[in-house]
């Protein structure tokens, strides 16, 4: 057996107790009992433990060193050379985080969503305050283990984008600043031009599955490889490109909720189920960082999903599903009612334009926690004031408000500007497509996504995590990452819709 | 820390990594996509491999024998002088599996399941034999590995009753053969003297479930820590106390199939939820061997469900739930009707009576299949024989004959027996139940189950794995596992119906 047999063998290993542990993870969001959760969480700091404990051995470290040798004369993309790197960049990592710090973590991620999930539901912030405070403790010492240049934040924002440090996304956030923010007063002026309550209706939730799976089949979803469920806040995971599953939240009152929620996920899916096997059980699966993950599921939703070309051919068959509900209301009106722009409450389902002000608000206010110079216990006060400075609208609750998204009950700091850069990724992506092969909206209105969908399989999916964001962003769009052309977009788009 | 707290603290991580592999099983039986399988086959095997590798080391060794001094104090039921003894007879064993072994177990079960699924959806046993194959050479490797003093198959029946051979199991088959035949007999010359056309109307499904579930939680399934699913094959699985899952099997054309197969799975779940929580995350956690684990279900189903009693309580109700079908049905019909006896095809839908016939034919089959003496290509063949020696009857093809149980595609050699061994303990235990709280019968006509739950809690449940099977018996009941006790229950209770 070569060094780089031993590698895979026990990166093969490492990756089932991550299977292993995301699977205990989306049964715990789908099916599991409550009072399973104790066990759960000793269960997944388990896997994790044992996951990281396998990895950051001795001998994988002399495997991967035999392993750069026994492959230096491959080229760089291939699958052995990328895996090696990519593996050699993971180690290193690793090996700054005890193991007991990587079972405290899982735990207290595991014990704190169910303590939010109930807070939430109570909508009192101060029953989760406690279970946040131990989570940011614990991601301080994460970022402290894994070390940093400048910001202590900057450690965990790598964890999920790859190469970025906040300097970069400062930057890229104040050019999305500049662009939207002349935008968002221009269509303020104007909301009541375009109207949505045509999508606040009852539409049983049984015809809206029915409805999303449908589109989300014939965006190129394998149900054979994949499923879908409920849950309190959707997602998508994966325990192999062939078991690929997203969930979804319904709210038999507002039509758009699950219905872009389910193209938003598929977009993640088609990424996940899109990875070449030869990647399996090895660290190169799954998507490459966050932000291109993001980038695909923001893409299927808004660039395909909120498009007017798209709608030509799915309102039809929309209109035939609910045909009382939508019986006085035309394609265009249609159109502009799922393209409403509205400061509202809810982050996952604000329009594009204010989506990003979002983000903004809880980038800062996590890095002021991880940072310290923001207590715990001020949290709601300060998400408040910010909604009020960035979209001029005050939560009346804890619900609506700071216990929103799961992410920091699930130990996620880092993770939220990803959001706003898959959105800028999506657009310098789409228009390469669209460059590459013209033909792209004009099937999409005729409701085939192969082209678009065998574009990003061949230039994205296909790598897994192969290239870093930033080197992938180069590679297939020859630019590097910016926000001028999602601000062109935008222009573009609700320029036309508010005149 | 002690010797016992270190392997404590080894265990728990051991029970955590079997629990998850639960997890991937049921899911795999529940909700995975069927293109998931062969990564689930790997990832099971991951876990199971691991489990067994972190029990086998030389430092668990050690710390047993430091633990069995710390604890020689303690009396023999204590929870921790229970925990070492167990654990060195699991220790003992497991050392003489290599892990190879281990992980190909694991392997080739999780592939076998999906070939099973395949073969008997196109019912073809020729689909299957390849894998079957593969599946008992694996076990007489195992056996050959574990050790035996007369018999391979003792070897494999000791992993599901521990301390059992098959000796001990030819004796009370005999025993069973010789009060069955005369009674089997008797009732075919009289066969339509009850009928049971009513069960065999339409039942929708969604009111099945629900009367299932009702029933199922008045006995004592606390649904806050547990949950039903639908399966091809029914089983229970837990991965703590506090999350025990069912699954069922519904026929809209024949009522009993789902109701006794919930009333029997929720035997078992009652046994799983009422394991000490002190033992949770030790290897005495769960049942104690499953014919003890049979006991329980049989009894819920057969010595509770099937009984004129209960349905005193009952019936007025699933009267109200099927007011058509049930209109012209009174009690008395009604319970002549699910308990009526005819030699048939599935072992799960059979009578009280044939059941063990089923029971015996596969015993048979197995034990030859392990010693080599039955070739796995001429299996259809002597299974059809022996229905027609047994029951008289011929299965008309492959799925309603040897493709109808999941068990050997899921490497299941032994395991057949217990459930005759659940049918003889469950009079013994029951029988004791009544003489020691005499009002249970007259409660059960009530709809009164906690009399009975509370009294198997105190002498069963709690224990977990602290005694051996045999053990539990002669403590709870004074006597050694016999047959006679379940043969007299089956002449009184036929007799009366078939006169």
């Amino acid at each position: 057996m070569s060094q780089l047999d031993h590698l895979k063998s026990r990166m093969a290993e490492v990756s089932d107790l991550k299977a292993a542990a995301a699977l205990l993870s989306w049964d715990q969001q789908t099916c599991m009992p409550r009072a399973g959760a104790p066990a759960r969480a000793e269960q997944i700091a388990t896997l994790e433990k044992l996951a990281h404990g396998r990895f950051v051995t001795e001998e994988v470290g002399a495997w991967l060193e035999g392993a750069a040798a026994e492959t230096r004369a491959l080229a760089y993309e291939s699958d052995d050379a990328s895996l090696v790197r990519l593996t050699r960049r993971d180690y290193d990592k690793a090996r700054r985080i005890p193991p007991a710090l990587v079972e405290e973590l899982a735990r207290q991620t595991s014990l704190g969503m169910e303590v939010w999930v109930k807070a939430r539901s109570q909508s009192d912030f101060s029953l989760f305050q406690g279970a946040l405070q131990t989570l940011v403790d614990l991601q301080r010492k994460l970022a402290d283990c894994l070390g940093y240049r400048e910001r202590r934040y900057d450690a965990l924002l790598d964890q999920y984008e790859p190469g970025m440090q906040s300097a970069d996304l400062d930057r890229l956030f104040a050019d999305l600043k500049r662009g939207l923010v002349p935008l968002v007063q221009e269509i303020s002026r104007k909301l009541d031009s375009v109207q949505d309550e045509v999508l606040r209706q009852r539409f049983p939730i049984d015809k809206q599955t029915a409805f999303g799976l449908e589109l989300a089949q014939e965006m190129g979803f394998d149900l054979g490889a994949g499923r879908q469920d409920e849950s309190v806040h959707p997602f998508c995971t994966s325990f192999s490109n062939r078991d690929v599953r997203i969930t979804t939240r319904f709210d038999e009152r507002f039509l758009p909720s699950a219905l872009f929620g389910t193209l938003h996920e598929t977009g993640h899916a088609l990424y996940e189920q899109g990875v070449s096997t030869a990647l399996e059980r090895t660290p190169l699966s799954g998507g490459t960082s966050l932000g291109i993950h993001e980038s695909q599921s923001r893409m299927w939703e808004n660039l395909v999903g909120r498009s007017r070309g798209f709608w030509k051919f799915a309102y039809p068959r929309l209109q035939r599903t609910f045909p009382q509900e939508l019986a006085g209301c035309s394609l265009e009106d249609f159109y502009r009612a799922i393209n409403r722009v509205e400061p509202s409450l809810i982050r996952v389902e604000a329009d594009e334009v204010t989506y990003n002000l979002h983000i903004m608000l809880r980038y800062e206010l996590e890095v002021q926690l991880v940072d310290d110079s923001l207590p715990v216990a001020d949290l709601p006060e300060a998400w408040n004031g910010k909604m009020r400075d960035y979209l001029g609208i005050t939560p009346p609750n804890d619900a609506l408000g700071v216990l929103q998204d799961v992410h920091w009950s699930h130990g996620l700091f880092g993770y939220f500007p990803t959001y706003s850069l898959g959105n800028l990724i999506s657009v310098q992506l789409y228009d390469r497509a669209s460059r590459e092969v013209p033909g792209i909206p004009a099937d999409i209105e005729r409701g085939e996504f192969s082209p678009l969908l065998g574009w990003l399989r061949e230039r994205v999916h296909r790598h897994g995590r192969k290239f870093m964001p930033a080197e992938l962003v180069r590679r297939v769009t020859g630019e590097e990452l910016r926000a001028e052309p999602f601000v062109s977009y935008l222009k573009a788009k609700y320029g036309e819709i508010y005149n």
